[in-house]
């Protein structure tokens, strides 16, 4: 296996090749909950040294683990405890290649930085929508290869619908250039969104081209209470007629979930005069006119609540305060790993049935485990909640390991 | 070969099985350019036969062309000469199976006219985008076969983005069910995007999941003459910086192209005082307030007037007048019919390289054969363009058939 190390070493260079105890930040994943081995963390700098990388593991049939930022969640991105594989780690390629303001493009390296996408889209006087809790780590790579949605999702979609073009190495180390800037491209078939959403079980993405947007110049946000995911549903529907392509966010959080982030998230206040048994966290923008966007928002509000959909809310009277909303819905991540290992589902359900869904699936796991507290939040516009379960208060962690599958496993099929 | 047929009108039943010259409007396309032969037009009236047809094919090796309306510009649904295919007309299925205003989805049979999509989606009162000349005759499996763009795609998408699941035959009679109505489906690799833009070559789509979106009840259209694409590509920069997501039409057409349709379909006017070397058909929407909208497209046409940008413009002042403007870029397809056989080319370009293109591609033609007509006129927002060419006044029939390919082989590359 030496001999595989110094090869390697020959590509990228010796001090791009890690070993021993600087790989433990590659090898863990963001939440602490898997741990993994390599052979090698392995950081090339070029397309060419990916490709070479790859040919060579190829040869000597050694496995490889793409990874990016390592915001993972799911462990897609940490090698498994055999230490036989090579983490390859593209955070060195993080060049911004090319902007163009009038295609309305801009080309990076896959280990480009999300939030440094969005400064320099906007420099360009450009909107790159793609924004999620992790953006100051996570990378483009890992963003395609897992299909993020993000808090934009429901008016800008996923990173499928803001993807152009894609560079790819393959598994042998051949590069599959599909890296075109064309807006409508019925030129073969649609190979590369085969490759957005893989997790790199495909090949190792390096380069991308994406979609720029007008910068949405004026923002109106509104933090309001619900009862419940059908409450907050029939907002929704509301809000989408009354707004349209305005409404960016549309973000869902039960009470619990929200205590649970002014418990451990530094900042955070309720804007709200009570904790509400569940909220919406919604945000309308446009290119401009800020004051008739808050006056838009601020009738349906005034309407919902007149008809006792809206049980209170609270508008943002500035960005501040907009922000202190949002870091709200931006702590859960963090609040998370502050009170414990979650077992953590990230569900799609066709928009309809996910107040049954939440209905079923509470009850069955707190049938299964009384005390288990489920914590659910996420893009209701989408379908995609964020449904996790943290175990009762005092259970020890032995315990709860050993339960988590089952819980898992009792995810009600709804249609 | 009777035996097959004999079996054919065992699955579809007898009166679904046309041979002799009945099978005439299912074997010429729409712009007469090309016309087939088949074995027998076979139109089933569910997946089930179309399963069970596609094993009966696939058992006696018969190849298989799949049609939807028929409304194809480039063959693509028409066999060849030599009477071995069979037919598949997809008129039959064209049942609306479902339409989901909570989850904003419409679930259809793939015959069903894109029109009739319109129609239920209102009903329900949503909106579905796609919207192109043949709207009253092409069907959605056609519009996914051929990953359809139409007028709206600069603000809602091709066909891919605008569907959610499908459903699919594959040549041996399997079903392949990726009828799924989820917004973000992460399970597993993205197959669905292969079958959309596949031209029916990896299977036959007999239904599909798509978007529907909150209804546009305002808009604002103006039909204004500019100089060329470069200053049309500038004008779009500004109109899109302004109106952001309203921006859902921006369509160009060559002064000789408009002086075409003016000369060829009734009821057409310029409503302009003279014909401009180029044109462009704008649209805003919004889900409310017309006259705020109005009053923006105005402004816009005001400042780029003063600028010079623009050279004369034209804003419709209610919607009979808007229509009218449209009747002149719907009319396109019609006049070229009428006026001869068009060389097409459906070209897609990174934006930013639009005018190269469109000059390259003039200069190249005319030097080839002076008095080449170039009919110029697409979707500029996404880089595509309708690239014709109609033979030089008084040449003849054989000759120009015989110049067509050579000029297609001009076309340039332009990154």
């Amino acid at each position: 296996m030496s001999d595989v190390i110094a090869q390697l070493a020959a590509i990228v260079g010796e001090h791009n090749v890690i070993l021993g105890e600087e790989q433990t930040p590659f090898l863990t994943d963001w939440l602490g909950k898997y741990r993994g081995r390599a052979l090698a963390v392995v950081r090339p700098g070029s397309v060419d040294e990916v490709s070479a990388v790859m040919a060579l593991c190829a040869e000597w049939n050694v496995p490889v683990v793409p990874q990016g930022g390592n915001t993972s969640l799911s462990g897609g991105a940490t090698p498994d405890r055999t230490g036989e594989a090579v983490l390859l780690s593209l955070a060195r390629m993080n060049r911004v290649r090319a902007v163009d303001p009038v295609g309305n493009t801009i080309t990076v390296d896959a280990g480009v930085v999300l939030a440094n996408v969005h400064t320099a889209a906007s420099t360009a006087d450009r909107f790159f929508p793609l924004s999620l809790g992790a953006e100051g780590s996570c990378t483009i790579g890992g963003n395609l290869a897992a299909n993020a949605g993000g808090v934009a999702v429901l008016r800008y979609g996923t990173m499928r619908e803001l993807t152009l073009g894609l560079e790819v190495v393959l598994s042998d180390g051949r590069v599959w250039d599909g890296l075109t800037a064309l807006r409508k491209d019925n030129t073969g078939y649609a190979l590369r969104d085969l490759f957005i959403g893989s997790e790199g079980t495909l090949g190792v993405i390096t380069g991308a081209v994406l979609k720029l947007f007008p910068v949405p110049r004026a923002r109106a946000t509104a933090f309001v209470a619900v009862q419940d995911v059908n409450a907050a549903l029939a907002l929704l529907s509301i809000v989408r007629a009354r707004g349209g392509d305005r409404l960016t966010a549309f973000e869902f959080m039960t009470g619990d979930t929200i205590a649970l982030i002014l418990k451990h998230v530094s900042g955070t206040r309720l804007p709200l005069e009570t904790l509400p048994p569940a909220a919406v966290l919604m945000e309308l923008s446009d290119t401009d006119d800020e004051v008739a966007l808050i006056g838009r928002l601020e009738e349906v509000l005034a309407s919902t609540i007149e008809s006792g959909l809206v049980l209170d809310g609270a508008l943002a009277q500035d960005g501040t305060q907009s922000k202190a909303f949002w870091r709200i819905r931006e702590g859960v991540s963090e609040a998370l790993v502050r009170e414990g290992m979650a077992a953590k589902h990230d569900v799609s359900v066709p928009t309809a049935a996910l107040g049954a869904f939440v209905a079923l699936a509470d009850a069955g796991v707190k049938a299964a485990l009384p005390g288990v507290r489920p914590i659910v939040f996420g893009h209701l516009g989408d379908g995609n909640l964020h449904y996790n379960l943290l175990p009762p208060v005092g259970l020890d962690q032995g315990r709860w390991t050993a339960e988590m599958p089952a819980l898992t496993r009792l995810g009600p099929v709804v249609t």
